[in-house]
């Protein structure tokens, strides 16, 4: 399979970048009528991936909505990853797994192998060293996948972990470094190809406390619409510094449905105003 | 139901307090000479905890080694949680969650709520800080339930976020200052009760860089046996300092099988040693 930074580039060269969350909370369930089982997740979540997956470029299902209803939950995120992959969209599965030794390695074969719950990427979590997420990212470019590592979240409580300090760096940066490292020896900047480390960073801020100028990889940037973020504010924060930036949305596009139609004009609404 | 800490401090006073790691890794099933799926996963777990379930007070399964296997896999998991709820012992699913919001609030309903994947408490990670992790300690609270947080792991990665400096705490030490914050409310130490928020320590450490003298929360100490960590060196590092301090090993035990009788005997081994 060829390197994830190509197959990025080449759907969001055909498509856009708007990344579509497919979060099937509870209530979205109950706003659309759908029973709060796994029936209604199935419906919910399928309606969204089957509305928007031949549109976009990444979707995005978080799966904490899945886990909710155990293997039933689950057995329908694999039909959802299923469908996104035969509309031809890369699928980036929100799980933020983040452990050490033979369990992250275990993380990795579940999400970024050939199991049922494969995904073109996967999110991850640093709290134990970036060190600690090597067998993820081992995997992702041995099998042309990505990773998306957390650098710099939405919320307000995000800065007291991510702009600590370690020698002269914060957190957030250190982590960053560590991904451009690796990311050096894979992208092709001129071409437009980030490496396989992504980095999420929020769409809230007002400044950006974090350096991405030598970054290299692409950024899943969460925010966009109910959280308040806006277009204008991604072109404010990312500029051209970063060679892909994935504006992402969940609830806007979601509370558009349950028409298929009137989730596919809203999409189309938001990756317009992206450009 | 009961305070998390009551029930932990009940259980302990009958069985010790090992924590027995329900880890069915691939080498494992390997060494037992079962099929590697999700058939070979259940026959792996369900003897570990048949075997151990009415011995030890808390299981740990590990649930990357589940989800490999996709939803079969957590199929397993599912009966993996009902046969350590019904043998008596806690269940301590070590999932390493963290994420903010309605998300957060979705992984407290999978693991701390009411559903097929319901454990006695989680592993959960603050990656994006502890106040994002509410969510999980509300619902914790609310039924009985408790949480251990990542703070200093075992791994020579954790230090670079762990040690790193917020204002005049490091991260790992700004976590347990707000987990005690809780466990202040719930926890009576008098009579060796601990609050719902635990505290994830690694046992590889020559001498401990946080303060744990106010925390007033259990510890899930992994790393006793195959990684290196001994009985000792779990009474030098945390001495009597803490209510209940959870030493946790899997690796060891598991190799003892596939036979039952020879898993009962080891754990029984390392149970005695702990005393």
């Amino acid at each position: 399979m060829n390197a994830y930074g190509e197959r990025l580039a080449a759907v969001v060269a055909q498509r856009g970048r708007l990344c579509v969350g497919v979060d099937p909370h509870l209530s979205i369930l109950q706003q659309w009528g759908l029973p709060l089982d796994a029936s209604g997740l199935e419906r919910c979540a399928m309606t969204l991936v089957e509305a928007v997956a031949d549109q976009v470029a990444v979707l995005k299902p978080q799966s904490a909505f899945f886990e909710v209803f155990g293997s039933a939950g689950i057995a329908v995120l694999e039909k959802v990853l299923g469908a996104i992959r035969e509309a031809g969209a890369l699928s980036l599965l929100d799980v933020k797994r983040g452990d050490i030794g033979s369990t992250m390695a275990a993380y990795a074969q579940a999400y970024l192998g050939e199991g049922p719950l494969a995904a073109d990427a996967i999110t991850i979590s640093p709290y134990l060293g970036f060190g600690s997420l090597q067998p993820a990212i081992d995997l992702a470019v041995a099998n042309g996948r990505g990773v998306y590592v957390l650098v710099r979240t939405s919320n307000p409580e995000g800065h007291e972990v991510q702009t600590a300090r370690h020698h002269d760096l914060t957190v957030a940066q250190q982590v960053l470094e560590a991904g451009a490292a690796i990311n050096r020896d894979h992208a092709r900047i001129e071409d437009g190809v980030p490496g396989p480390v992504g980095a999420v960073v929020g769409l809230t801020h007002q400044a950006l406390d974090i350096d991405l100028s030598r970054f290299a990889g692409s950024l899943l940037v969460p925010g966009l619409g109910a959280q308040g973020g806006t277009p204008e504010h991604v072109a404010t924060l990312f500029g051209d510094q970063t060679p892909l930036t994935l504006p992402s949305t969940s609830r806007d596009i979601a509370e558009a449905g349950p028409d298929p139609a009137a989730i596919r004009r809203r999409t189309a609404e938001v990756a317009a105003a992206l450009r």
